[in-house]
């Protein structure tokens, strides 16, 4: 089959690799119809992080189940499917609390003896505790399948800043960043009922989206100034802010626009010095809480999936690009110019 | 009248100073009775912090309310009363959250234009906001006036560890330093009814006092092998990791012991360098949450006062020494020097 792989800052190729095999009884093997490319597939593209060379890429999978090991009950040949950036067991106690991300025996595709999704197949460790099919009367319909996939990534990855933030009903949200993640980020904050949404970000179409998604304000300053123009529209900050970029940076104006006593959710893979990001002293004398990590896509699928299917949210704008598996070098070099948000890649 | 003043590292002087007066309808004058020398004030003592050259010094009031401005109505001259360690309205948006340490109109003793609780008498801002009577029935009771009085900072701060670390019934914790504020948290945690408590901290004797106070396991290593310890005892972590000391190196053994997806509630005012504690990769890759701040011991001390009115709790064995204010320099160097856990200050 192939597979794309990594050669090196900015080379990204499409190479035969092995077929995948179900090595457990847990396994499943899928064949890939929907992956994308993530901005933070970004940091190793751009050498800001080391990464095997030869390695398979890609950690959104979504596609039709082609063979499942003996011990597995929820998913069958056939079956379409999604699966969150993390593989789970489903049973151990964080998977029982929902936090996947943390799971016992879990752990994440395109790392040592695990596939990339950006390829033909994948092996799914853990069927039972990873997968998600997709309901059989949208498989044929094409734009509800774009606006679900974004549930194996960047909206459950936004939604979990609204629930590390812990927004609720009535709220005001601040989202920072206006990546996928961001602009997830507010539609999630829209659909759990924020009344005002101030998002933060530097590209005006992006921006604009953020708007289409339910975003009430739009701050494009930089610095003290974007800082400056939250406090004034919050009168001294926002109870909830979602950082949603992963820059020490980011970070630092979380604090700076959260309100005394409020919480900071925080989804981007941290980068940039940490002293650079946590002032630990304004953040005691502000009383903030902070909470984040990866986010566990598979506890929120069930609770996301039914509002995408009625209508209630859909992510798919954040694809603004479409390739094939052999566009994914294309793709990589679109997201790194900035001249693609996200790029979807069907196979 | 007199009060104890700062002039200079291990330089604390009594001093006549001005007798306070009512400045604001809300004031109310205390004359103090009872106060002590807590460790945070050990930071300037030490040099560590800068403080005014003679400028009043402590934080923790209690005694009887002398005279009250014209629109203090919840006590009355004759009062005994307790004051937390921060004045607060009671009234903005912050009070009415129970985050009276982030009160719009609040702050702290002995900061410019404020007293310091180590003197014969104080001005309070906002009585109504900040003073909280002591039943009639103990005024007599001295044993029961030092076991109420640490509700003013310590007992509240060690509290307010456990409420950050969202400790409840049957949980397991983790208290890092032996510290009254340790110690407290070790009995707030008794008190919330966690399963099992594990108290961290160098001194044998404060450790034997965690013991009584409530811990099932006393750890007094250092370093990693401490950090293994408890990684052992609590197979992975524990899910409450109470940082009762204010030092990088102890932000950064509570990042350690926490159990993925657990939380961290952190207390003392933060020193040391950032860059050495917050492990942000860490903390994201573990789901842990981080809260704490100055602990609102207003908001608590009508949820815990019962408690030890009633005996459940009884947080005196904190205080190992007791002066007069002529022995408050005695008391700090007794501090500095480890001879003494915490001074009760008797007038």
């Amino acid at each position: 089959m192939r597979a794309a792989t990594f050669h090196g800052p900015g080379d990204i190729q499409i190479d035969d690799v092995p077929d995948p095999e179900i090595q457990k009884p847990t396994d499943a093997i899928v064949r890939i119809t929907h992956t994308a490319i993530c901005g933070s597939d970004l940091w190793f593209y751009r050498g800001q992080q080391r990464y095997a060379d030869g390695g398979r890429v890609g950690h959104e999978p979504m596609g039709i189940v082609e063979e499942v090991g003996s011990e597995v009950t929820t998913v069958k040949k056939g079956d379409m499917v999604l699966a969150p950036f993390a593989f789970s067991d489903g049973t151990c106690e964080f998977c029982e609390q929902g936090l996947q991300t943390v799971c016992s025996h879990g752990g994440f595709w395109a790392t040592p003896g695990h596939d990339g999704a950006q390829g033909e197949a994948i092996r799914v460790p853990w069927a039972d505790g990873t997968l998600v099919a997709v309901p059989e009367e949208v498989r044929g319909d094409e734009a509800m399948l774009k606006a679900l996939f974004p549930l194996n990534d960047v909206m459950g990855t936004g939604h979990h800043a609204a629930v590390c933030a812990r927004l609720e009903k009535g709220g005001t949200a601040v989202v920072i960043g206006d990546g996928a993640v961001g602009l997830c980020g507010v539609l999630a904050a829209k659909r759990i009922g924020a009344e005002r949404i101030i998002a933060m970000g530097h590209h005006a179409d992006r921006l604009e989206q953020a708007r289409a998604f339910g975003a009430t304000d739009l701050v494009s300053s930089r610095g003290d100034e974007a800082v400056g123009e939250v406090l004034e529209l919050t009168k001294g900050g926002a109870a909830h802010v979602m950082e949603c970029v992963g820059a020490s940076s980011a970070m630092k104006t979380a604090i700076q626009v959260a309100r005394p006593g409020g919480w900071i959710g925080y989804v981007g893979v941290p980068h940039g010095p940490a002293e650079d990001g946590i002032d630990i002293m304004t953040m005691f004398f502000k009383q903030l809480g902070l909470r984040g990590g990866g986010a566990p896509c598979r506890a929120y699928m069930p609770e996301l999936m039914p509002d995408i299917l009625n209508g209630t949210i859909d992510p798919s704008p954040v694809f603004d690009m479409t390739v094939d598996l052999d566009g994914v070098p294309e793709g990589y070099a679109a997201m790194d110019q900035r001249k693609a948000l996200k790029v979807m890649v069907e196979l």
